[in-house]
């Protein structure tokens, strides 16, 4: 990406939702039947639109929100409790000790705001920066760029590389940035793990052995809001400084929860940052949690949701997570192999195994599958972003999915690409998913 | 199906669930990692085993139980209420109200008792029909063969048709019995309007002219349980004194609620009949119900379930509704004709829309495709059942679907086949249901 | 109570609600803001009328439907599952298995119906009994009225024994009635255990006593439909043969399962008794039920909440359980001595733990009471059914409840009282229960 | 307070749970089952203390979080669905629009974050300042304390008033202030409206009308998190500039909503705000919720959860919510009265709606009644915190509450007190209620 389209992007689009109010998302917003209408008559009729139900159910395929597991929606009907009696400290305790699983951490320290992904970054930045401290970066899609954006408004002064979309975390020139950085100026590396805009997952294992090739004495902070919990994370072993995740995501809740570890090498340099923060200082939070307190009122339906949530990982076995969501993104590519389309992400090193973004032909706007998609067959398919929007649709296969729920997506992606004119053959892409997980399945443990 | 094999029939399997605790069911409960062990280990692993939940979902492609709508499951999170507080009786005749749409009757009166389908057959018998009465029927599957055992069991003399399995009630055998009957001893013609056991939907309208051209008194008493709510169904215009339905079927909503109506001609034929009845009594509820009232303790949850399943289905319009599933059963019928087998139907004039009933190659148990689909891939398909044991496999679409859903169950389906080693072409079925769909969908009411 | 009286009320009331739906009745359906309107208006404000909800929430003080507990509230969110895969058996077999504690009984079977207690009594007898049969019962309230009707329509020949309503089953009576019967021509006795019109527990094992004592053979039915699982009960100690509770009583659940107890010595009697059955033939569950199966599809929320609801009595201790309601129900009695009022259950060892039924002042309409308690206070206590009519009002403590939910109960009727027009001294019941249960309080296990 | 005593408070005190992890409050945190263990077996007794569930249900009686209304909790059970679809935007305005009326306003925008109502404070300090500016604000409990704090972290100019515990903002003083002023450096005044810790409810309009008598240009900032959407706030007449309040509170829901609304002044002085802020900066919602768009993924069960909540306040008339909330505290303020003890707050005119806070007699330890209350009734009150730390007890009633429900908490406060030792009477404070509620009842719209 030239530096003259990163500014445009960086002025343009501000926040993720900002470009969907462009004229192509207010679109988006009115309902088919609506279009002829207009004045008082549409708006009564908007008002009815949200609360028409169709018969079946809505086909969630984008990469988060995440569809919620029967048993964690159950475990949410909550009644309001009193998080000051005495049965708070040791079920938040223990919820707190099961997230460092979901972070592959024993030495880190899990900290649960009510918040978004979006505060977990702020939590990130402002507990281990100062205003003007050197962090490099990468731009290579919309939520890489945002973090940017939020490092640039915090006062940092950001290197930010630009990255075609559709790859990685650039190693070389990551390299080459810390050799020139001889006095050491850097005071941190920040990576988002897995780009959602682009179906790119950059490896922080490379990243991590680039600085200790030149014991570059930075901090690794890494964006895991998309991978944390579903994909191969190893907090301690890449010696990942904060890593920040939301609730929504592969942990598969509702919206609602910034999940956000730090190193003890973190929480040192937390002593000295001098970005101000208030409701994202760790600080009330260390001085609570360790007694299992909270400084802010606690969500008690989500808490809960989190606790089965991470029972459910617990039991499958994270490792057996991180096999079953790579299985299910394979899957989904060789749909898209059999449909003839290609990935956004340019090398198969970077294959993210929480969503898969596809290309469409040139002259065709990607965006009419998922109008289409939505319209039709009540399917939630991701559209394309910002630098990619109108070229690209996005499958999420991130958290709580099986082989049948991703086929699903499969399934309505297909009718939704000819529903929009595309020259799909039918089956071309499902039976190609359907003949590798066949091959390749195994039988759920105790059946 | 010869005289025989009826009788057999009749004395081997007496009820749904003997016959799944035949040795073959047996074996079905124990899940695979469970074989190994025996005694006092095996139930320990027992009592965990239904408590292990898979990540992903329950595919639950059974004709019923139905899977339950969002907005129905809500509705139906309700605290215990009182009954006997005026709330209730404006409440509950407003649904009894709504009931005589699903039946397409205006003429009748529709009767909602805490129990199941078979409660309600037991209601259609004992309260039109006294000990010795003759009654005329059709068997062609187990569920026919169950409503025959009760009316055996309750004393009527009963004339039961035999019918081979995969054909519906025989028009032209039942004109003959009804012109022999020229004193007119025959007091009533009991038929099962969709056969759950074979997919076949027997035609209520022509049974209807039969006995108009012959001028025949009968009595048509009507099983609508896997049809009513979600194919065409004229209680009025078919002239049926008694209609059969449960809660779990087209309604969409947990087992417990046996929904009948009868017509006024039923409603007089009541005051002379003369078969032992208490709990089932029409009397209780005449007393009560136009008051609003109910004989019995009322389930609070399944009436506002109820409540909100019955306005869903008011929104789409029973005209859609039935529109919605012949389409979804036809799709389900293109994915057999793509995977290159056959339905157990003989005619197409009897397809069922409410669930597809397949054959699998001879030689072949076919149970073996129900068993590898839940035991890897999470999927709930239906066995065959009784004389077509092992022959047939049967994939539910009635009520609450959609396309995308019935489309998972095909997908599962295809993989299931595949496990159990049928030579199946990935995407041969599902391919033909996408295009099928795909060149006939339309765009969502307000959408 | 005279003939003429019992014979009156046999005519006059028939069920439950035909007696709500007298005039009375069907004025209370109608809101207070209702009654100036008229036609379509009236008609539009109805529809509005049962979903208008105040804030706080609804307090439900009557003996049934019992406040379920949110632990089981939440067990019960439920998608539809498959009762034919194999998690089912296990799940099932347990859950009957788990029934015996409440029934007291070791050596009895439990059956599950999708029903009510009033299909439970249906079973009950017609499992046991032959057309003519000789039976001996007691009537002392509604209930036991109506399982008399039910016995005669069943075509019983019924010897029923008229008790003043304030009294339990008269031992004495009863002595006199066995002795008399020398050829044994009775076939069975059959006693309400609590009777909830009256407030009025009988005692069984006495009743035990004078047949042991005279050595006759008759099966001892029960109907513990307000009291087995929240009031003692010895299925084996004292040799019940038929016992019958709900789900909507003491275990706390929705309407919709018949729960019942059967002993050898009635399966046995079962192989003779021909009265006409079908639905609820035990023949079907005993084929069934052994390897963990059901003959009529099972509602699954309601089993999933009824494994809670066993799970929450089994931790709690079925002796506790039974303690728990003696104290909350002697606080109440306490608050009844404050408020200077009277029980209408005579003697103090009939005194019902399930619910207490108080007098209020002659010439003042009890229903009054209740009215105004719903209309002011959002709280749902008990009217006088039948004889008891406008004589009385009924507070429930059954089931899930403690001592601030029965004392808000209390609260709630000392205001409904004094709104009533009743000269009752503010706190001076609530005042007695207050001192009774801070006096004799424990702290809750684990806390 | 003494400046000394401030300091003390705000160095010994932090944050809110800091002052529950003195040593009162890990005691606090050890079932009284579990003192006598240790080590690994407290461990395990631990684990399970939180899961055990006694019968009945949790009376939670604090002043937040507060108790969900039945019908908010079932519009809660919501799966995932993608707030980018074009349902969203409408449903998302719709509810904006309604959050108006709970602030009183027409002229300001209200904003929903995902957060807490310390995150809410955060939104209207960051988006309306710069650093140094001044800002004058009162101390008169732990919540302003803690305001107070966050305003000193972000790098103000903090004039605080010191006040007493128990009473209000103090005008006079304030009018001295910025009588004072003469230059107009004070850039906003600040005043928490209900302080929860003391149960005193400051005069916002005579804040106002002190600021317009000397004509100051001050914003008026106002936390409202324990008041709007409960008691009377007109933010438009007292011309408030930031009003805050979070879900948990008034609003009845969950924990994770910090709903904040500015006024058109406060938007302009927004432009020229110097306070770093990202997360919670207004800019990025100014961008997005005019075009019914978020800047971070919202909490979509919230978002159900909060139409309801503002359905039900619209129903009942926010003019009759204030009325009620009036008439509860009026009954509890005539039981504390009834039971002899005196209330903290100093002066009438500060009784605050919201929650009662008793002052218990010189040395008892107050907490012992919370303690007992939680031990032996399931019941939630709230201690005393920081200065008034085993001085008094909190009661509360803001939000989703009834006559009954109050009822109840002063019902259990009652038995709470007695088993803790204190001498009163039974029903003393219980009866004063019953006789004011029911003297000053109405019959529920609609019944």
């Amino acid at each position: 990406m030239s530096k003259r389209l990163a500014h445009t992007c960086a002025s343009l689009l501000g926040r993720v939702s900002r470009s969907q109010c462009s004229e192509r998302s207010v679109d988006d917003a009115v309902p088919h039947a609506l279009r002829a209408l207009s004045g008082v008559q549409a708006r009564r009729f908007a008002d009815a639109a949200y609360s028409h139900v169709p018969p079946g159910r809505n086909h969630l395929a984008v990469p988060g929100p995440v569809n919620i597991h029967d048993s964690v929606q159950r475990a949410m009907v909550q009644p309001s409790q009193n998080h000051r009696d005495p049965w708070f400290p040791p079920f938040f305790q223990e919820i707190l000790e099961d997230c460092k699983m979901i972070f592959g951490t024993k030495e880190g320290t899990p900290f649960i705001y009510p918040g978004t992904g979006t505060g977990g970054w702020e939590v990130a930045l402002a507990n281990t920066l100062s205003p003007g401290d050197k962090i490099v970066t990468f731009r290579y899609g919309q939520f890489s760029h945002l973090w940017v954006d939020m490092m640039q408004r915090l006062g940092l002064d950001v290197e930010c590389v630009e990255v075609p979309w559709g790859c990685g975390a650039d190693e070389a020139k990551l390299e080459q940035i810390l050799k020139a950085d001889t006095d050491k100026k850097i005071k941190a590396v920040a990576v988002v793990h897995n780009e959602t805009t682009t179906g790119v997952t950059s490896d922080i294992k490379q990243v991590r052995e680039v600085m200790d090739s030149l014991s570059h004495p930075a901090l690794l902070l890494v964006d895991g809001v998309s991978s944390i919990g579903g994909l191969d994370f190893q907090m301690d072993a890449w010696k990942v400084d904060m890593a920040v995740t939301g609730s929504q995501k592969a942990l598969s809740l509702p919206t609602g929860l910034a999940v956000v570890a730090a190193s003890p090498k973190a929480l040192e340099a937390r002593k000295g940052a001098k970005l101000k923060r208030c409701y994202y200082d760790l600080e009330d939070m260390l001085q609570t949690n360790p007694s299992g307190n909270v400084p802010y009122t606690p969500s008690i339906p989500l808490l809960y949701g989190l606790r089965e949530s991470l029972r459910l990982l617990k039991a499958e076995g994270m490792e057996n997570v991180v096999k079953r969501h790579h299985r299910l993104a394979e899957g989904t590519r060789k749909a898209v192999e059999g449909w003839g389309m290609k990935l956004l992400c340019k090398e198969s090193r970077w294959n993210s195994d929480s969503l898969t973004v596809i290309e469409t032909p040139q002259g065709f706007d990607s965006t009419k599958i998922v109008k289409e998609g939505y319209a039709r067959y009540n399917l939630s398919l991701g559209v394309g972003l910002s630098e990619v929007a109108g070229k690209v649709f996005r499958i999420g296969h991130l958290g709580n999915n099986d082989e049948i729920m991703v086929g699903s997506y499969l399934f309505g992606a297909e009718m939704a690409m000819i529903s929009a004119g595309l020259p799909i053959k039918p089956g071309s892409g499902v039976g190609k998913a359907i003949e590798y997980w066949a091959s390749t399945s195994n039988v759920i443990p105790t059946r």
